[in-house]
This record gives C-alpha cells, structure tokens and sequence, in this order.
C-alpha cells in the first residue's frame, strides 16, 4: 500500500450521458463528482473507471494500484462483463475495499458477494432522508452528528434483502414513512465491504458535504490491513503432514494432481 | 410443509460410473447411500436426484415438494447448468434447507451463496479423523457423544475460505495433524445452510452410523419455519406512501414501471 | 418439552401498583395482559411470576417448566437479586427462550447476555409508531403486512448499544423523525433472545393486535430445540486422551482436581 | 491515540509468587515476560498492572492512557474488584482493545463482554499444540507460517462456550486428539477482543516467538479507531424532535428527568 489510500471511483456513466436532467447535476458523470468529494481529502490518491472503457477501465493493472473500489451502477448491471466481475470478486476476497453505493446494491460484484438477491422497496418523489448514527464511535461515522438530513432522495425502503451485516452504521428515516439499514459492513474473504444508501441520479446528493464526509470515511476504513492471500486449494503430499502417516485405502487422484473444481 | 420433511438427496453420481473403487462402496451411487441413510428415519420422505437426469432432477416441480436439498458433488461442479443454480439458489433464498456435503464446497450453489473461494488444503491417505462436537446442545449434535471417529477419510484444512459461520459445530482432528472447521452453519434469505465435511468417494463413510445421524440431524434443522418470501423488489406509488407526500424534483422511470437490474 | 409451550411471563409490577394512568389501562397488571395475549393462542401454556414474589416467582421449579421467559421491567431494574439473574442467564444458555420487551433494554439479564450497555435515546410523547417488517419469510413477522402502526407510544432512537444482533427483524420509524431497531435477535449458548421494542406502560400497546401475534410468533421462535448442554469445564485425564500421550512438565494442579475460576 | 500504541499487560501476579515452577520460568512474573514480548516491537509503548496493586494497576489515569490492555489471569479471577471490571467493560465498549490470554476465558472481564460461561475441557500434560492459521491474510497472521507449534502445552478443548467470534484465526490440534478454537475475535461496543489460547503458566510459551509475534499483532489490530462513545441515553425533548409533534397521552415522568435504569 502506498503512502496514500489509492481509490478507483467505478461509474455507469450512462444517464449522464441520455438524461440532461442527470448531465445538468452531474456535467462530467457522477464519477468525477463522487472523485471530487474524496479529493477534498489529502488521504487519497483517486483515478476513476467507466464502463465503456476497455475491461470497463477495471484492468489488471488498475486493481493492482487500487485499496478501495467505489461503485455506482443502476441501468447497465446486466452489460457488466462476468470476467471482470470475477476479477473485482478475487480482489475484494483478497483484501481490496469495496463501497457500493445506492443502486449498487443490484450490481453482479455486490450480489456476487453477499449471495442474496439483495432487493429492496423504492419510490422516485424526492422526499426529505434522514440518517441516523447507530454508532457514533465508529471510523465511517466520524464527522456526522447524530443524523444528517438529503433535502431530496429516493426512497429505498425495508425489507432489504442482505444476510446480516456485520454492523449497521446507519439507518434511514424518509419522510413518506419508510425506513431503511442505510449504512452496513460486510468482510468476505479479507475484504470490507461498505454498503451506502444515498445517491439518486437525479439529486445533486454527491455534492454534499456530509455524504462525501462518510463516503472518505468508508474509503478509509476500507482500506487493506494485513496481506494478500493468494488462494489455491493446495493439495498437501502425504510426506509433507506434520505428523507422520501411511497411505490407507484407494484414491482416485494420481499424486501431485490438482483438485477437481 | 408436509407432515413429513421431505428431503432431495443430490448426486454428481459421476465416480460411481466410472471408478470401481467408488462403485464397490456405493454400487448403487453415493446419493442412494445417503439417502438410505435419511430413510432410517420415520421423519423424512427422501427422493433422489442426479447430474444426469433432465434439469439435473431438479424441476421446479421436485423443488416445489422439496423441504431440504442436500448436495455432493466432485469431478462434474462446472456442469452444473447455471439456470438450475439460479432456481436452487432462489429457493433457498425462499426457504428451503441446504445441507453442502464433503466436496461439495466447491459446488456452484455454495460458492454462490456464500461469495467467498470456499478453497481449503487436503490430501488423499485414509487417515483418521476425529470430530468434536463444539456445541453439544445443538439440534444437529444431539445423539453424538463429544467426539466421533471416521477410520478412513480424505483430509480437508485449514485454512477453509468462507465467510463466518453463524456457528461451528464440528472441529476436525486429523491424524496427520491438521484441523478443519467440519460443520458450519449459515442463514441466506430464509434458508438454512449446513456444510458437513465428511463424505470421500473411495471411504465407506456414508455408511457409517455417526455420520448418518448428524445428516439426519442437519435435515431436521434445516427444514423451513415462517412462510416462503417472493422477493419483487417492489415499486410503492406516491399515493401509497404512508404518509403524505408530494412528488419534488425530477424523475427518470414512467409512473409504475420496473426498476433496472 | 411439553406439546405446549410452556411460557413464563414476568413482570416487575410496579407501576401499575403506583400510577393511576398505568393501572387504568392494565388493571391486573402489564404482566397479566401479556399472558391473555398468549393464551389467545393454543399453542402455550401460560403462566405468570412478578418482582415482589419469592425469588421474584423465578424459583428453580418454575424454570424446570419453562421453556420462554418474557421479561418487562422499568423502574426497578436495580432491585432484581442478581442471584436469580445468575440463575436466568444460566437457564438461557442452557436453552430456554428469552423474550426481552421495551424498558427491558436495561433489566440486568440483557446486560449480562449481551455485554454492551443496551443503551438509546428515548421521549415520551405519545407519537406514533410504524414498525416496518425487515424479513417476511421469518418465523417471528408471520400474520404482520409490510408494517403495521402504534398509535401512541415512547419513542425509542438510535444509537441503539447492543453487538450486532443475528438478524434484524423490525426497524421503527417514529412520528417525531427517528428510527430504532425494533426487533432484534441473538443466541446466546443454546438460548435464542428475542428484543421486542414496544409497550410503555402508559399506553395500551399491549392490548393490540399485531403487538400480541409478534409476541406469540416470538414465543414459537424462541421455544428449546436440541438439549439442555449442563456445562461443567471437565478435566480430561491423561489416560484418558484419545490419543496415548505421556505427561511431560511440570504442573500445579492435583490430579482429578477441578480448574480455577 | 499516540503516536505509539500503549499497551497496559495486566497479570495476576500469583503464581509466580507461590510456585517454584513458574518463578523458575517468569522470574520477573508472566506479565513482564509478556512485556518484554511486545517491547521488541518499535510499536508498541508498554507498561504493566498487577492484582496485587491499588486498583489492580488499572487507575483512571492509566486506563486514559492505555490503547490496548491485554490480560492474563487464573486462579485469583475472584479477587478481581467488580468495581474495576464495570470500568475496564467500560473502556473497552468505548473502543479500548482487548486481548485475553489463555486461563483469561474464566476472567470476569471477558465473561462480562461475552455473556456466556467460556468454559472448555482441559488436560496438563505438556503435549505438542500446533495452531493453524484460519485465514493467512488478516493483521493477526502476519509473520506465521500456515501453522506453528508450541513444544508443551496444556491442553484446551471443545466445546468452547463462546457466542459465535466474529472471526476464528487460529484453531489448535493438540497430540492428545483434541482440537480447540484458539485464536477469535468480536467487537464490542467499539472495543476489538481478541482472544489467544496460549500461555499456561508452566510452559515457556511467552518467551516463544511465534506466541510474541501474534500478541503485537493482536495488539497492533486491537489499537483504537474511530473515537470514544460516551453512552448516556439522552432524552430527547419533544421540542428537540426532528420533525414537529404534540404530546398525546400520560408519562410518569417530570420533563428532562433521566430514564431508569
């Protein structure tokens, strides 16, 4: 890991690009503006990916120089290509942050990992979110009072269809009735996963202070400890147990083979 | 739910074809063993399945009549049909138990649900193995004393790639001298997974009466509480809000229409 | 376990004793309209045990025919002998369901089990209160719609200071703008806990419908599976390893003797 | 947190006192063998409390200036003042780390956190452990290989009474034919546990580098983030809710009076 917290902001761009009520919020995509809020920080060095760059900018290479990967996808889920979903997938497992934002949460890499459908309720009416704290100690909270208010969202609301998250930061209050876990962490493998709710398309929500606070909180939170374990199954020669053995019974495999997977 | 937990025993049913010294064991297959083994008990109506049946046998019609699946597969996980994992993987999402046996941690349905390698260390000797039973007061314990030996069996280790179990059942001692966490359980949606180790083609494990309970055991626990969720991730019209509210700011969906996946 | 679930209702029955506005809306106490909640069902056997009895009604004969224990307690959490809280948490971790109602976030039992402070934030306002249902395939939300609505009740906010509960089942959204984890369970040893946020005692909360059905469904939830694991941290005598070792090194304990606690 | 991390060893100090056969290993008690351990690392600033001190050693004073305390007790667990344990689970949910060594499974602390008995079976016989490493990439496993040995131990068995770790690290197979859960972690509040089997009093294993090794990193992954939560479960004034109400209804309490507890 470099001296810096390396991040790759990940966008669709695609609304952007058809919708000029999404161009007048967003002139250069939501990506450069949620890579905007997280160079406010010094803490980060920040690149950004789209998904009609080749590999959807998400090459090798890339990953090789990214601690945290952000996420925004909504209409284009199903043209994300599998092959770089199982790279994404391998790096996360491996130790590399992963914050998935707003609808996200039906992107292939955040089903991939939490292996739910990860469904939720939803209204498009720009009501009033209010997000509360449920752990004012925690690094991803720091900075935000005891709530913060989006004078426009979505409304995503319960049931939220995830296996249990590991924390629940924040949960949202919305003023048409709903409620919703809006702040939730994940490790799999050894990477941390930070699911956050807000960010419709068609509000200026990335613009503002607090949820670009929390989304460089996550970035730093989420960031690599320890080391990258390179998975492979090993098989382990009977000569090579650590307490001394005879081979019993028949075995299908010739000796040194790998696995079946 | 029937009076009985109606249980489809999954087979790869590939070694069993092609190896004698798989069919001498198991001359009828290894999902027939299994299944015996459930019949042994008056609780359970057991029906069988395989690879090479239409949709690997798994109809929505025998998943329909289906409390809990259990699954062994090896050689063959790559052909697996991925729309029969989308549907197994649907229904336990819904619901239905799922008990991962032996190899089967390499199953697309596992690795699905759980989103991690789900990779471990192993070696083929016919060592011993003793299982310690680590809550002795667990539904899938109950009948096993605070250990069980199986004389002749494959080693799986540490370290076992899977996100943390909910609980750990099992804790495997190998003669040779390595460990494994043998008996996990997880919950997704609604369903119940078990993953339990024990289960190598060329052993006549399957057999034995320790092993028969704690599968018996896991199908007991398995079995599905509360009701079947259909997940539609539904849209809630404005005038449908609990409380009142008026539309503000702009809108990218026509009223009523599907959310993107 | 009997063919009905035996339940235990405790209530510390203090206030209705003192304040008019609580006695007028449960004349016979808190605890006695909980129980005719349960006995609307034929599933239970119901009886009930207050602070001001014996051993506050939890003598060792009544938790031998308890198989739920649901606790309500306020104003006197400080008088509960934490002899018997010794005893409860020990039933639970034997086995016995643990059903923790409103002010009960502060009773001792749910301290001790769950290691946190158990604290939140709290008004009394008579507000309305919608509890949004976070999974409808679990056992414990079955017979509630999407939510349902209290018309007046305390409210209760976030930061909620529990360890991150096994599943969230209800989040509730308040009249006066917070939102609360409603429904939370843990297991702890083999018992399974059960919070359920509503019922201040100057409302009728218990008398209501859905309020009522949760309790039951949590109740069916809650109730023993498996057995009773007497937990006694034995020594294993050398001769009695399952592999032959010899002794090397010194020691400080007798052989037979019992370890330190 | 400065720049350092300050790390307070806590030892029971008893043994060393009483027993040749400890004196002999840990002439200047377990504590500073432990010390000494984690003074070879750059990292760490350390001192060291004893039972046998005022307050234990774990003043106010020294708890304000102690990011992690570590803990090892075993036959005086009762002599520990409750007192001090209410103020070290205190510091702890407030984010202060904590490590507990060996025969500290019975300490009142880490009872206290868990809410579980944390009993296990046991055996002194100086056999072999070999602790295998659960997952190689987390801060805790660095510098070990995928398992290492201590030459005499005493043994520790399953069950472990434990609520589920969050994380299982380590998990021991000892020649005896027992395995046990020997390295696990849980967060409470926003204090990081970890718990590390080795150590009986006995045995050299503190002055063993491997055992060094995972204690700095313990210490290292235990050391606070995010910031300390002073808990006190506000009332919240109705003229302080978020959105405007009226009180309905009767309360027993005066305005701004604090809850019960």
């Amino acid at each position: 890991m470099s001296a810096k917290i390396r991040v790759t902001v990940w966008g669709e761009y695609v609304h952007e690009k058809k919708h000029a009520a999404v161009a007048k919020i967003y002139p250069n995509g939501m990506h450069e503006t949620i890579a905007e809020g997280l160079r406010e920080s010094p803490d980060f060095e920040v690149r950004t990916a789209t998904l009609d760059q080749p590999e959807h900018g998400l090459t090798d290479k890339v990953l090789d120089q990214t601690d945290v990967l952000t996420w925004w996808g909504h209409c284009a889920h199903g043209d994300v290509n599998d092959k770089i979903v199982d790279r994404v997938q391998t790096r996360v497992l491996q130790g590399m942050g992963l914050i998935v934002l707003h609808s996200g949460h039906y992107a292939k890499i955040f089903k991939r990992l939490l292996g739910t459908t990860c469904s939720l309720t939803w209204r498009e009416a720009g009501e009033k979110e209010r997000l509360w704290v449920c752990n004012p100690g925690h690094p991803i909270t720091q900075g935000i009072d005891r709530y913060f208010e989006i004078p426009q969202e979505e409304m995503y609301g319960e049931p939220f269809a995830i296996p249990a998250p590991d924390e629940t930061l924040f949960v949202s209050w919305f003023q048409g009735g709903e409620v919703f876990r809006s702040g939730c962490t994940w490790k799999r493998g050894n990477g941390k996963i930070f699911y956050f709710r807000p960010g419709h398309e068609t509000y200026p929500t990335y613009h503002q202070k607090e949820v670009r606070r929390v989304i460089q909180n996550g970035a730093r939170w989420a960031s690599p400890e320890g080391s990258r374990w390179i998975d492979t199954c090993p098989n382990v020669p009977v000569e090579k147990a650590p307490e001394k053995i005879v081979v019993r019974g028949e075995t299908l495999h010739v000796p040194g083979e790998a696995g079946f997977r």
